[in-house]
């Protein structure tokens, strides 16, 4: 069974990891977010395809869930002695990464292919496609001013305030090769339990891959990151309060009603289902949260249990 | 008294190292060959300053004469990980230098402005200039095809048949900012024992470099790389053969006569002082091998002291 899996980093990753352990790994595309992406140093850095490929090879940095695991800083040490900023820290075997995807880049390759040269080297056997090639900066207005998604959540730590969150250049971007392809064929489509508004935000912002969900809406279950009203880590309660969506699986349900069909909810949350209902979407009670291995492969079988 | 040195990589940084440790360093001013520089992985490396600014520094590895002391090499395991070219295998630290200066060309600096920031941060008290900030590569062409110093020199050993040398852009570069003036400027101007052909080469083939030192002939002195017919180390000695120079420092001076009045020579190569004489340089016989620090002082403080 074809599987296509919408995703960004660390959140989704999980789930993605669930799905490539339970499932045949070559059934499986991941689109994902790349309105992350920043150049550091001159360096082209991906953190959403890089989390999700560390993550499924086994290679990613358990404690924080983004990184290599057993990294060093060797290179951050040296780059602070110049006087660099600081703030994104990068390990000197993730930096081999962005070392290789910029050289890539400048030789003339896409983005696409850059992650398919890393996705190949680390052995892991899924398709992951960037949901464009094109780059699609997330930006956001807060009471500190305007910043890139990156300074807002690294260098400041989601502390400033949100005004509103723009996805630049997506109205001209063209989705990822394949991604388009991947969403039609895919048996069962997946909205991972990422962060709705800068994680899967920017994937559906882009307006061909919000078309495709909308004709292919039977097929698409989302999992709410919220669980309880509150996300498990990262800032999505936060940022959602801010821009004043219901912090709930019901304020995720309305940001997605047009693209699903299907969410799932937390059991502490199935007091909720009839709001979930109202908007169209089958709410469907299953555990979604995720801390061990089993956790998330058995959310993933669970999804595979759900007749769409 | 201001001092100006040419010179290339680990020959000629050793006689610099001399200088900067037997006189006051603010006094120095080194003009450094730029013609090894090379792009790898996207990132413009320049071996002959960095080898230099690190030597000055005193964090250069003691063992090769290049790359950082206690150097890792994490980075690099990643990009042999992704298929990426292996030979010109860059450490951890020196990684950050390369990040650092190709991330300051791409927002516009100069090469020279980019070197200048490594001086200043590792907290060398003399001017390093390169010899250009235009690119003057050195190609080869060999008995295997034409390659790039670095290729030649790293990549495959110096093992082809050399059979001439180019300084590609030489002819219509200029000279780094301020390289004129610090020879001017000089009351002594010292050729570093580097690689005739290759490393000083290099500096002599951009016309106003070249034509400054004629004028200023009377202040120059060369120190000799080859001892015996023979370089201490690299392959000064090879290449010379190959190209059809006298492998002597009597073949040395005739690729130095028009720049140089005088010369330092091994008293190993005493006899050969008349020899030197006939091409209009004024031999002065000094041991010139260098292979402790004090070695390295007092070849400087007999430079000092030769009456000009």
């Amino acid at each position: 069974m074809k599987i296509a899996i919408l995703t960004g980093g660390v959140g989704g990753s999980k789930l993605a990891l669930g799905f490539y352990r339970v499932t045949d790994p070559s059934d499986l595309t991941m689109i994902v977010n790349t309105g992350d992406d920043v150049v550091m140093h001159g360096l082209h850095v991906s953190p959403d395809p890089d989390i999700l490929i560390y993550t499924l090879a086994d290679a990613v940095n358990p404690e924080t869930g983004w990184g290599f695991r057993e990294e060093s800083f060797r290179v951050a040490e040296g780059l602070k002695l110049y006087g660099r900023e600081t703030w994104f820290r990068l390990g000197d075997r993730d930096l081999a990464t962005h070392i290789h995807r910029t050289a890539m880049l400048r030789d003339g390759a896409t983005l696409s292919e850059t992650i398919d040269s890393v996705v190949r080297s680390l052995g892991v056997q899924s398709r992951i496609l960037p949901m464009s090639d094109d780059p699609v900066p997330t930006m956001l207005e807060t009471d500190e001013g305007r910043m890139h998604l990156q300074d807002y959540f690294v260098r400041r730590r989601c502390e400033p305030n949100l005004r509103s969150i723009q996805f630049e250049g997506a109205s001209k971007a063209r989705p990822g090769a394949g991604v388009i392809e991947a969403i039609e064929g895919a048996e069962l489509i997946v909205i991972a339990p990422s962060n709705p508004l800068i994680s899967i935000g920017p994937v559906l912002a882009i307006a061909e891959i919000r078309k495709t969900l909308c004709r292919n809406r039977e097929r698409v279950i989302a999992v709410s990151p919220l669980i309880g009203g509150k996300s498990l880590k990262g800032p999505s309660d936060k940022m959602m309060a801010e821009l004043g969506y219901d912090v709930s699986c019901v304020g995720v349900a309305r940001l997605y009603a047009e693209v699903c069909a299907t969410m799932v909810i937390d059991p502490a949350d199935a007091d909720q289902r009839f709001s979930v209902e109202a908007l169209n979407i089958r709410p469907v009670v299953r555990p979604t949260l995720m801390q061990t291995l089993a956790d998330k492969q058995r959310l993933a079988r669970a999804i595979l249990d759900i007749r769409l």
